[in-house]
């Protein structure tokens, strides 16, 4: 159970400063995550990894010479924002174009998408290496659908020692997906771990029993047996791996056994020496190993093994020294601290735009539109955490809290200088996506933005205002989630809810009626997603779980459409 | 909770060989721990250290350069035998003498005290630093009687620095000293840890409640309280320690965060910003700080917090390069790899003796006698683990059981190769010190050995013969132990069996019913240790929490001597 810290809420930003306290050695914090605080030869490559805080080394741990230039940091299990991975990456970078690299989640993807075209738009090359280890995540054929566990390590090793070579922005990439496919990991739990705060675990592993194929996330494992002997346990994780290998595949391999938190060393230790005594009666030779804590989800019980299949260039990346708070191999001469200057990110300041009264009134309506989504986010963020712990990751409540709380503050924030209503909305949207983390967020942050920008500053606002701004919410999340009617998202409530609001108001209701109407209307389809079965987004892994659920970002949608329909019928009868 | 393991008896062993198994680079297997597996400078002082195993990374994870040349590794929570430490200083050393360095608990110091003896007879030099940093474990004017935990480091790693640095064996103990001098821990804990093959914990701390001043091995707290914030938690540790400070402490010190298990890197680092910031309040400047995990004690939860207050030498030796297993700083040119024959360490075969057949009759009896023993203590195993736990590390059970099944099987083994009794009571005592580790088995592991010794290899045997090795066996207790009556030790259970014993005989007693009343003596008197405040032993710290409960090495003598003496009944009625 995490029980150390003053403010659950700022449990994430606590940590990472005292993370950076205890090794200023290594690295600095910027805005948004920690770079190297040594200098950086000028035209080196910048890999630039990071991902949801909770699993220590992993991310900010590897950042060091002959690893990572700088890692963006989320918060707890949560991606970091297009912002903070766009501002980190501003910052690694020392002219030699940047590569992202980072497990494949959709928040992840999604986030460091957006930082990548904006980094591109600038003109710093940038590219980007998902990892996909984890077999049990999706079948062979589907391996680009597989997420990230442990197997990062030899993805971000590789590439930082090809950057560290001087190897250029192409040659680094190459060697990150050569990496990356011939890395496979398999993890099983004995039991959830605990966010800050919460009061329970994420999820729980029946006493006895152990569940195979859990992420590094708690998500549900694929199955469930009951608790082996290690040299059991040594066979299950070395013949499922084996099972998977790469066509491509030599004879010298890697093994990195790997704690998730409450598996000690001696554990791990005792079953690395089952893993090697088979791994040599399957004919492969050992190279450096590593067995300890390199990617943890807090206190969760459980381990994974990963196989790494060197081939000569590989195996010379993975052997070369790398030096950072968490990882060390090798000898590197001693860097240089980095000067404060260079350490100066870039801004990302909006200029202020001019504003009629009419929106500046409008400001007033939407600060507390947002109060009312706050307040009923409030009173379902746990029902909404444990509904997403069925089949995602458990971390929709305190990510749409998270979000909400930094968008009204913003917007108060916004209000209070005066400012009209596409600058507030600019402002409470970014600090949405930017708070949030995850792709809810991201959505979020998008809409309300589009909704602001729609509505711009005018002298009146009409009906047809209004049904615009809808209709560019839903453009927004659409565009930016690539989601479909029927793949158990937030999409399916939210296309009933602007369908309904347009027939609404086309039909001459009132602004107040029509909001209702739609809002009952995402209410229904909301609850009618438990019948879908998951093809996009949080729960597509785990299909079958999700069954008879609604899908909590439908429902949250729901919910909070409901609530402003409330208010702003409040508001039409005064 | 440790689940990991095929055969629990055999975790620390096979753990170790794992831990081998993953860093052949620094280390090598020995009989009795690990030394490292890279060449030495002939002439260098060894430090060696050591201890129980389950606190990973310390010990077997700090041998390597500038650090230690060998750890002895005992069994889970119990110190190593006396041949453990001797042999693994003899495969460390090279040439300059040997400093064994190691908290200090009684098991070790006997252990490591009778290694010393040996090493110094054959002359190699050896000295002793014992590591006293926790002030939760005795008041400052019993400075010497307080136990090693995370300040373990500061004393390995000055020593091991200033031994690498050329230093001959006056000046790398002086460094030692004075390091341990200058190192001051506290520690809390949350939740126990589980040995292996334990159903439950080895204690357990009340939800929400903090335990203060626990050591490394689950002994109680000396003071429970509602948990903490973290800047609570900070406040109290900074406060405990500095309250505590060395009169010759400077302004220059390192902090030391320590993880015992399951708190975890984000916990840790977030409270050592607090830390660090409360230390630079007191004037004080962080010197190359550690946040992680050093000392841990399997699966428990809590954490502890250590200042090494610097001087101008220490600093040098602190920021020494070091390169081990789970310590790495700075860089050290890389070392040759040990050849093998370098490796080979000195036997200690036992000759055969001769016997005669009486002698090799009684070796008969003694191998039930053994058997009844052994039967006993796995009986009662369970119950005398959570007699200690109450006030001492709770391992007295598991080490009984140890002890006496490795007697058996010795002395199995010599029955069968047709030994007369002092050659298997010899090998039983050497297996019973041998594999119980902690300071009961070296008791045992003596008295049995004193018992051959003393009944030697005769043509008959009368009554003044078991009147003979009764004494011998009560003296050897004594001789090794150090304990009088009244200290709360088995010594209270064993002097009034000698006494009774002694006694029957005069009086012209059998043999069986003079060991049955020496027997209930012994059990009435270890009963009446409930009412004894402890003196010596696994007791003292805890004097409070000990009252009112028995002392577990008094009990279990009793039991045994109550089931030997219903054997011996069978024998003389047959």
């Amino acid at each position: 159970m995490t029980k150390i810290f003053d403010d659950p809420a700022q449990f994430a930003d606590d940590a990472l400063d005292g993370f950076v306290a205890a090794n200023r050695q290594y690295v600095a914090r910027v805005d948004g995550g920690v770079v190297r605080s040594t200098e950086t030869p000028q035209g080196q490559v910048a890999l630039v990894i990071g991902g949801g805080s909770g699993h220590y080394p992993a991310f900010a741990g590897l950042v060091g010479a002959g690893l990572a230039a700088g890692s963006a940091c989320g918060n707890m299990f949560a991606s970091p924002s297009a912002g903070q991975a766009y501002r980190v990456a501003k910052a690694s970078q020392s002219g030699g174009g940047v590569l992202f690299s980072y497990g494949n989640y959709a928040g992840d993807v999604l986030h460091f998408g957006q930082a990548q075209d904006k980094l591109n738009a600038e003109g710093i090359e940038t590219r980007t290496v998902l990892v996909t280890d984890d077999v049990a995540s999706a079948p062979l054929d589907e391996i680009g659908k597989r997420r990230g566990i442990a197997g990062d390590l030899t993805v971000f090793k590789v590439a930082g020692a090809a950057a560290e070579a001087g190897l250029d922005l192409d040659e680094v990439e190459r060697l990150a997906i050569k990496a990356n496919h011939h890395t496979r990991s398999l993890g099983v739990a004995f039991a959830g771990c605990t966010l800050p705060g919460a009061a329970e675990p994420l999820f729980t592993v029946p006493e006895g029993m152990m569940s195979v194929g859990l992420g590094i996330h708690g998500e549900p494992g694929i199955s469930e047996q009951p608790l082996p002997t290690a040299s059991e346990l040594a066979r299950l994780l070395v013949d499922g791996l084996l099972k998977d290998k790469p066509e491509t595949a030599g004879r010298r391999v890697v093994p990195i056994l790997n704690g998730l938190g409450t598996v000690k060393y001696d554990e791990l230790f005792l079953l690395f020496g089952k893993v090697e005594a088979l791994l040599a009666e399957a004919g492969l030779e050992i190279v450096e190993p590593e067995c300890g804590e390199l990617v943890t989800s807090l206190d969760m019980s459980g381990l994974s093994l990963t196989l790494f299949w060197l081939d000569a260039e590989l195996e010379k990346f993975w052997a070369a020294p790398a030096d950072t708070p968490a990882f060390r191999k090798g000898n590197l001469a001693p860097r240089r601290e980095r000067t404060v200057a260079s350490l100066a990110e870039a801004g990302t300041t909006t200029p202020a735009l001019a504003a009629t009264p009419a929106s500046t009134a409008l400001a007033a309506t939407a600060v507390g539109a947002l109060k009312e989504a706050r307040s009923v986010v409030v009173e379902h963020e746990d029902a909404l955490g444990k509904l997403d712990a069925i089949a995602g990751d458990g971390d929709h409540g305190i990510g749409m809290r998270r979000g909400v709380d930094a968008a009204v503050a913003a917007a108060e924030k916004s209000h209070a200088a005066g400012a009209g209503l596409e600058e507030l909305l600019a402002a409470a949207g970014e600090q949405w996506a930017e708070r949030a983390g995850g792709t809810s967020g991201a959505l979020w942050g998008a809409a309300v933005t589009a909704v602001g920008r729609t509505l711009g500053s005018k002298e009146t606002y009409t009906a047809a205002d209004a049904a615009a701004a809808v209709n560019a919410l839903r453009d927004a999340i659409i565009t930016l989630g690539k989601a479909e009617a029927g793949d158990k998202t937030m999409v399916d409530a939210l296309l009933p809810f602007a369908d309904t609001f347009n027939k609404a108001i086309d039909d001459g209701g009132s602004l107040a009626s029509s909001l209702r109407a739609a809002a009952e209307a995402a209410a229904r389809a909301a609850d009618a997603t438990a019948e879908l079965s998951p093809k996009k987004g949080r729960a597509r892994p785990l299909a079958e779980k999700s069954l008879g659920h609604p899908d909590p970002g439908a429902v949250s949608f729901g919910l909070i459409a409901l609530r402003v329909a409330e208010y702003a019928a409040t508001l039409e009868s005064h």
